[in-house]
């Protein structure tokens, strides 16, 4: 019998459910009789298809093991007349994590005619992942032993494990996600599969979404696809997973890379479905369209928040939403998403104006509210806030030299205990008799430099705006006004009122007062500080702003001498920003609610961060110093 | 000239200050002119005791590796006339790391007359830690690369590598903490040494205070210096670091492990200070003490909660305390502890009751604040909180339908706005009057199961009782008065009256009626959960109550079936918890406050979770229907 010329393979794009490995099974299993009946060879399944993979420590439970194990069973003995390759966690009981644990692989399993089919001359039954990222939120070494180290402990070269499997009538080389992105890695998986006459190449990922990696990835795989001279096909994941402080989203986007420079098949993004093509073997042809690219980051944004805060909204069940509206753009953002997830009944709209809140903002919100046709109120809150300053102003204090009256409040203090009036004792009770939740409608650049209550406007359930730049959430109103909605929801006045807290007179709108952020200037410094793969800090901005290009390393597009008229003006700014970036910014996030990712580098579990206060160089102050001296 | 007998060495035992290499750089220039100064050949220093330890992604900044970088020059520069070992970190801009940034090795110096010291026949100048930890806190594949994967990549066995450095008369191999607890790992750096004629091993290590892990170190440490017949110096840090959410101790503890079952030297915990001793070189003796172990916990968690805790104050430039004194064992504790921090004038001690307070707890907290001489006030909430229920009972609702009046506040939801009335309301705004911060005394059997209100109890600056089971605070509670208090400050009242949040009728502690938790066993049941190294799930709970081993396993003095008379009541019990914690329990932890770590497992960056829901196995709803069936 002759070898056929092409073979039918089939992707399966699914939600993966975190720690659910039953429900992730039944739905393996079901895809895997459907693509029998539709006379697949190959059916392929995400990475951790079975157990998730942002998970925290339940690695760590024996019975969540266990019962994963039990799962891959089932997938076996279905994969009668094909081939099922997914992801699973395997397990070695008999042999020793580094962590004095159970040895726990990341593995690609080969599972056809009820058996599993390693790779040529591998010892265990299944691809282990090679490379295992630590940067960002991955943090695989934790729980997975890699196949260098399994290598190495053999005594064998890990190249030698990198093969093919043969399986039916099929040559596959498998890769698990970040053993395609093997650039700054000295072992590189796909360029070994290629020496050993791969039919094609499978990529099966749990690959977060990011802004723009859609591209980056194209770029890469099809070139390792091209290089190989073999398609490679790359199957990814849909659903939420989120690591305590910070949530993503997984976007799929699973396609074909054939190994002439085209692509085919590829998914919509944040949707399950599948991919079915035929794949030529060896000796085969090309097939495929070219790729065109979006520019425009910010419709991926708003479809990562709906996506994504809708999910986890479905996650955590919570049905019922209550938005603290202010009038100022970012609350009308959160009110707009939310209210494209949402009945309009189950969506409560709460302005909370004290005495230095404008008529202004508190139309804006109304019209908000009108637009959005849901549920609103206003709760003033200045006799809660009468009856605290005097409850302080009248408190008899006992103690070391008898006792005194009065711990009055500083009108500072008095402005936190505006914000915290606000959420701590009216939106957080609103929610419980709403049956709901209250959002955090906190952005990027308030979060980074903690221009933002603990307890006050930094409470709430998820931060769902806050990986956004403040640039970045006018940019999503305009959408959402432009695109998603028929009618633009967010009133016209909330793009020009002043971005300000009325928390003071100080921060009066209708006299153009407000917050003390440049938005269009800080968001780019911030994300010089936040962002940027080689972190800067002040050593850089200093230096950037001597050499005469500061707005070309920071990306601004005005002139910061337009900003700071002189040198002394422009190193306070810094100084005092990254001081509180550096000092209570960092004690209000270890706070702070789970923040939906969007960026390379979201606040919470991918930016880690401790308590050491304000940080410099040597080098810095120099720079800082000669500066001054101009 | 003939080689000496012996060598005088004197270990550093230093506090690091995390992110802070200049400072770090002043102290180890000082302490090498000390050591030239009386004579010592070796001075050596903690691991990465120039750049810290626990400085979250810190790492990634280009700027602060070239400082660490010039920190090392410098005191390369000062070792003249004698061996200085210390820790820092290594950088390879030539080369990439695998997450693309320039490479970093956690490396052990060795500088003497000006020039570092390469062990024998490496090409690096420096020794290049092995054994990266990857579990708990620890996260050092995240930065950088180790020794195994340097091997690797040079094509070469990385036990050859394991060598020691030769300088000046001295043969010393070199370690960095991890490298000596290679228990699990396929590479044993200390016996690779051993077989290289070196003098003694010099362990340096940052390693944090966990409960107990003293007397493990004494163990594995002293087996491995009589392994090898050579003597094992080990040096280690004090001070605080902190990673987010967690706040670590380190109790130096450093000393020297003599080769024969002896160790000399043991520096007092939680203390700097300096080891100094003439060790035996080649042929020459033994010296030393027997090791004594205590056995009593209690001083030791009272130990390391007054450092720590004392030091973060230090630390975040925190003056002022106020404590939320409710009359019970938590709140009496935390404010027992600080008390011995601070002057009785900057500890104020506030109570807040509501109608549902007793006057029992009451007269306890004023007692206390008596009995500690500091500063004491009550506010009742009671206007506050009937303020809210009324503003809500009276609320305007416009929305789909038309509106409607009154969002009433149900009893559970009046618990939590009483419990936020405290916290975000009273506390925040009296920290802010006073100058200081608040402190949060929740204690982990509580934190566990999220019996505890966000925004409420659960706000303040530090966490310090949190990872301390209800058992142990009150075990603390008595060390407190009976040793670490001349008077015993905590009134007997706290000790006997019923733990209650006192929020509501059903919790009136003068009727005995007070939280649903049965600490004894409960504490045990959650250690399970949460601490043990194979972590347990309801699968375990029920195979081993239905096995009659539970009491056993968990470590439980009573009878479980005292509590519960049948198994549908322990069934149901274990539901109600685990689902808690599973549930609500983990959006509390993402939003508490740091977490002081004493346990082998403290909430927080040690024990990473996801929003999930409760989990379950298979084989656990199995023995579930099988007891439920008895």
């Amino acid at each position: 019998m002759s070898r056929p010329l092409t073979a039918r393979v089939r992707l399966v794009q699914m939600e993966v459910l975190p720690g659910r490995p039953r429900e992730n099974t039944v739905r393996i299993l079901h895809e895997i009789s459907a693509a029998r009946a539709a006379g697949v060879e190959l059916v392929a399944f995400p990475e951790l298809a079975v157990p998730g993979y942002l998970i925290g420590d339940i690695w760590e439970r024996p019975a969540f093991l266990r019962e994963c194990e039990a799962c891959g069973e089932r997938i076996r003995e279905a994969s009668q007349g094909l081939v099922a390759a997914f992801g699973n966690v395997a397990v070695d009981w008999t042999r020793c994590n580094e962590d004095g644990r159970p040895r726990k692989y990341n593995a690609l399993f080969f599972a056809a005619d009820g058996a599993f089919h390693a790779p040529d001359g591998v010892p265990q039954p299944f691809v282990v992942k090679t490379l295992l990222p630590n940067y960002r939120e991955f943090d695989e070494s934790r729980h997975f032993f890699d196949l260098r180290k399994l290598a190495l402990e053999a005594g064998v070269d890990a190249r030698a494990w990198l093969r093919p499997v043969r399986v039916r009538d099929l040559a596959i080389g498998g890769l698990l996600c970040e053993d395609a992105w093997d650039a700054d890695y000295t072992v590189t998986p796909l360029a070994e599969l290629a020496r050993h006459d791969a039919d094609f190449f499978l990529n099966a990922s749990c690959s977060p979404f990011t802004l723009n990696k859609n591209h980056k990835r194209n770029r890469v795989f099809d070139a390792q696809a091209r290089a190989a001279g073999r398609p490679l096909l790359y199957v990814n994941c849909t659903g939420i997973q989120d690591i305590g402080k910070t949530v993503y989203t997984f976007d799929g986007e699973s396609c074909i890379y054939d190994g002439s420079g085209h692509q085919t098949g590829e998914l919509a993004p944040f949707e399950d479905g599948l991919v079915t093509a035929d794949i030529p073997l060896r000796g085969g042809g090309a097939f495929g369209r070219d790729v065109t690219l979006a520019d425009d980051e910010t419709p991926s944004i708003s479809a990562a928040l709906l996506y994504g805060t809708g999910r986890f909204m479905q996650r955590l069940g919570v049905e019922r939403i209550v938005v603290g509206a202010s009038g100022g753009i970012d609350s009308a953002v959160a009110a707009a998403l939310y209210a494209r997830l949402l009945p309009p009944d189950r969506l409560l709209l709460l302005n909370m104006p004290s005495r230095f809140n404008s008529r202004t903002t508190i139309g804006l919100a109304r019209e908000l509210a009108v637009n959005l046709g849901c549920r609103y109120a206003e709760l003033p809150i200045e006799n809660s806030v009468s009856l605290t300053r005097e409850e302080f102003a009248g408190l008899v204090v006992q103690g070391p030299g008898g006792a005194h009256i009065g711990l009055p409040l500083s009108p500072a203090a008095l402005e936190n205990v505006q914000a915290r009036d606000r959420s701590g004792r009216v939106l957080a009770a609103a929610a419980a008799a709403f049956g709901g939740v209250f959002t955090c409608n906190a952005n990027k650049s308030e979060l980074t430099v903690g221009y933002t209550t603990l307890y006050g406007d930094l409470g709430g359930w998820l931060a769902n705006l806050a990986d956004l730049w403040k640039g970045q959430v006018y940019a999503l109103a305009r959408h959402l006004n432009d695109v998603v909605y028929d009618r633009p929801p967010i009133p016209a006045g909330c793009f020009t009122v002043t971005p300000s807290a009325e928390l003071s007179l100080a921060q009066a709108v209708d006299e153009g007062k407000g917050d003390p952020l440049i938005y269009p200037y800080h968001d780019c410094l911030f994300r010089a500080w936040v962002e940027r793969w080689q972190r800067a800090t002040p050593e850089e901005i200093y230096t950037w702003y001597r050499d005469g290009v500061l707005e070309r390393e920071i990306g601004y597009a005005g002139r910061v001498a337009d900003l700071f008229p002189t040198a002394r003006a422009f190193v306070a700014d810094v100084e005092r920003w990254w001081n509180a970036y550096q000092g209570l910014g960092v004690a209000k996030r270890i706070q702070a609610p789970p923040v939906l990712a969007v960026s390379r580098r979201a606040f919470g579990f991918d930016h880690r961060e401790a308590q050491l206060g304000p940080q410099d160089t040597e080098a810095g102050a120099a720079v800082r110093r000669e500066l001054l001296k101009k």
